[in-house]
């Protein structure tokens, strides 16, 4: 049987190298053509000498494939894929260039004019959990922000029953690698060693993202959504920390309130592969490397208030993963195909 | 000029040794006296190389001096204290035995009987910002935990004033060392390097000491207050987000109300040598090794809701350099004696 | 086609637990039973969250398999290999307990008295590319250690040449694991962090074993060997600076000896599928999880001096990685099934 | 008193805010002048938020002062350095423009043209313990780097006494802060977080430094120097572990040889209040922040082969603490003046 073939569009960044592991391990498809703008005319494991055993030398334009990672910047993200769309090549977007569905969000926050407005309906908003039928029939699949896979995910289940309050904190701690391979003094090794800090306080552009998600749960729940996203010195994974006042008289009192919810999230998530809802305080360590989200929801004895911590490898089931996990459905193989990796420990 | 005599029980223990490298370079006092049951008979540069220019012995009981800091445990701290004070000599105790007001919270959170009730209230709560004048003719203060001093501080100013709601969330997160010398798995290093997670659902210690402190604040303000520490790779530092929403009508809309709650705490804090308002979310390397709390109060500009970010070093401001600042005002030494020194960066 | 069935004694720690990961993931074994003595009783995913997906409880003793990994402390290893082999079981022991193939020895560096020193003969030690066909045909092979097998591997071919003089310095600095999950205080989190130190002055226990083998690969050659190892504050990884001055008139000069040297290495390791000669100083991240040692020799342009750089995972290639490639070759397999993944970057 | 008036060229990289944090706490001098370029016209302490304290804006041109540290890249410093020689300003070389003797060797090394050979020979290299007397009444002082530092405090004792052959071994282990503020893909966090690499094995620009320098303590030895450095995922502290094979004939056999060794390195130490002879393998978290070197000689009881281990912070010792130990001798001030801090630790 022939493999699928399948492309990177600007391999050298995390995502992008993150997606090239995966696939080469990926039985069902096969890798055969990457590019990228710096690296040019290099092999790949040349730059990046853990990729030592992919044959494949990066390129400026993409060879011929079935479906296509592109990796670009957002903005440049756009063009590509609506070239690639036309050429008939599935598409799944790591950007952030198709995930929001009202076009005059990308001037608020980023700054420019959507050049395709007409596809963003189109494109499906690739959190397979919540969208898998739709992502098996896409040709466009939007990929999750690393921070909204944590977020949505962790309160999902209860702003679609309508069990919480509108007023929803999401903290955020994150590994450095989310914030790219690029150079800058925050990701400078000696500034963020033994330091952490908050950013993006009047607002990071995964928000959007985020109360779009929540809003299609439940349109008719008002929400209030505060997000802010935390930097701190490792390399890989996000821990959330969700808080929102539970809906008065949706669940019972007392210890009997967190059994309610803890099943309440294993219903949710109980055909779910990539999903794990566990008995303790997750650790970002048990998702190194694999493509789980694991999320633990409970309720503050003291309050009575809601409380969902979920955490996940940003480059896997936050970025790379999940966008396998899309293509394995776009192209009619089962979803977990190359993902099943246990996380490395310790 | 005698310099006052001054010693430490349990100097073991990071809070312990931080104390001693303090007082050690304070110009006013002389560390006269260290005593540690497990390394007793061993000189104190010897099992602490970075203290090998303190010629003191660890000894199993205290010589002779005018103020005595404690560092043992809680519950045997308490009893130490008892004797010491009963021999005229000053304390200052890190331990948190004297902390809460309320006895019977003792038998909730720490699970014993407290010895000495009536010591209770005589014992001043050393958040010298919040109690410079008790502090200053205390024979007894209870040094505040690290989180504590973080959220206290953070959330003073709008609890006085009577401008947020009840509704209070407090999300920390935290180096290493706060969880102390003594070995366990989850400070091995191996189980902590490239791992975060969230610990105490079910109720930290130090949320009656932070719940007490907000209410004494505004006694008629009912409160609500969530607190959940994490814990980060790194040794040193805590950064504490706390969220509110505010109260209506109190605070100006828009882009003024910020600069508002900016100036409220600015004029708060404004003859305080040790917390500093800034105007970007706060590092913790900022803080490494000093005696600052760094505080950043902002507005959500989506929801109107108040957050605070403050960072500190958890064993200076956060334990030993508190102790030193306490123990200069009951000394009647100048509050900055020896605590000037400026953070280490990188 | 029945997948032959494998055990693990003493699955508790990183080594084990490393083998349990990489044993659930191998398409032609399965791992069906583990035993461990502190956790007995215990589904394994409970204690080791991310071997969730592996259904299997901690045992106290071990089910019929053909073969068995030992992870158990030195000393106890050696007794339960010696029933197990009675037993006709296949064994891989990752202990020391038969590495070293002078009884004597034992008494000297491990203080205990061998309980079979006929089997030491037996016992081949299992540095895969250079036992390869011993490997295939033993019953019980003795894995090495993490540090000897980058050393080992770093000098073979010099040494096996007889390109060098007698004077060897070894430098090892070493990621955290390696000194296992037991607690100490040199492996508790804020002693390691920002922490360099050597250790083991006086002799550390791999070194008979990196000397034994090093003479076996050129008898007549005398050897003075010193090695150091270090601890440096990350989690993975072992990196060996090797030093040695070049036998003369073996090499040709000038650059045209670095050339020379790169190729006989590039000869010696050219069929190996986990020995990669590298163009640059190698960095263990590219190690990170996979089972490859990459080797980087060079020549001291001024000294002519020869330098080899040799890094690994020492859990994987330096522990349970190269136990699964003696595992393959002892149960006739490929030598590379289930040892194909990628290192994870970053 | 006047204090004396002092500034710093080029304050804006981490050994420049290192020595303002330093002069700062000094308590004979006063930092009344900052240059930088990318930064000028900003508040000190707005760039650098843990100088706060410092009431300084950065300049383009230095202000009057008696004595300057000059932290200018190299090549641009010598520049700087014979202008302000000139004004009859006194002058601390942080660069390397003043340290080698033979201009040759800039061609060599930096590939520049010294413009100003003459001024190499009245240069005196400030490694204080070895040139006390020339430091004190040096118009120019040329500060070592860090490696150098910790290198030839090493092996001084010994190339001195000419207690070792020609056949050094020098590795070490270098925290990343050592590598600057400047942005590069090597000191980026994700690259260099669990990792750890040799680099410059073609020769690195501290091998003359340390060549020249031990050279001069026994010009009658041939010397053959091999330094490997490596870097390491922390932020500050420099570990270099030596090795040598010992003279034959000059040190006793056995046991005693190490205590005479011992001996040796403390009476040649015996009245340096920086260099601390210790009984164990040194840390670098018990040099941190604080300008000690700490050295541990011993003899490799099984090969009699010298080795000796130094630590020290690269910022401290390795760069702006040894300046300020510089400065206080040309200004007749005690050498420890300003530089008696314990290091922080954990």
């Amino acid at each position: 049987m022939n493999k699928t073939k399948v492309g990177i569009i600007n391999v050298t960044g995390y995502a992008g190298v993150e997606l090239a592991r995966l696939l080469h391990q990926h039985p069902q498809v096969e890798l055969t053509s990457v590019t990228g703008r710096s690296a040019a005319g290099q092999k790949l494991g040349k730059v990046f000498p853990h990729l030592a055993g992919i044959d494949l030398t990066i390129e400026t334009e993409l060879d011929e494939v079935d479906l296509v990672f592109s990796a670009m910047p957002h903005q440049e993200s756009a063009k590509e894929v609506i070239t690639l769309l036309d050429r008939g090549i599935k598409v799944v977007d790591i950007s952030a260039d198709f995930r929001l569905k009202d076009a005059t969000e990308y001037q608020n926050w980023y700054s420019f004019t959507h050049p395709a407005p007409q596809l963003l309906k189109q494109a499906v908003y690739g959190l397979t959990e919540l969208y898998r039928s739709q992502v098996a029939s896409a040709r466009l699949v939007a990929n999750p922000g690393c921070y909204p896979t944590g977020a949505i995910l962790a309160l999902a289940p209860v702003v679609k029953e309508g069990l919480i309050e509108p007023d929803i904190i999401i903290d955020s701690k994150s590994g450095v690698s989310g914030a790219g391979r690029t150079l800058s003094l925050r990701t400078h090794f000696s500034e963020v060693n033994e330091d952490v800090t908050a950013y993006a306080l009047d607002g990071h552009r995964h928000l959007p993202e985020i109360v779009q998600e929540l809003k299609l749960l439940r349109p008719e729940q008002p929400l209030s959504v505060t997000f802010v996203p935390h930097l701190i010195p490792m390399t890989r994974g996000i821990l959330t920390t969700c808080y929102a006042p539970l809906a008065s008289g949706k669940v019972a009192a007392g210890k009997k309130a967190a059994e309610e919810l803890r099943q309440l999230y294993l219903d949710f998530y109980k055909d779910e592969p990539f999903v794990k809802v566990v008995e303790s305080p997750p650790h970002t360590k048990h998702t190194w490397g694999n493509n789980l989200c694991l999320i633990h929801p409970t309720i503050d004895p003291r309050t009575g208030r809601l409380i969902v911590i979920s955490c996940l490898d940003n480059l896997v089931k936050g970025a790379a993963g999940q966008a396998v996990q899309n293509m394995n459905l776009m192209l009619g193989l089962p979803e977990t195909t190359g993902l099943e990796a246990l996380a490395i420990y310790p």
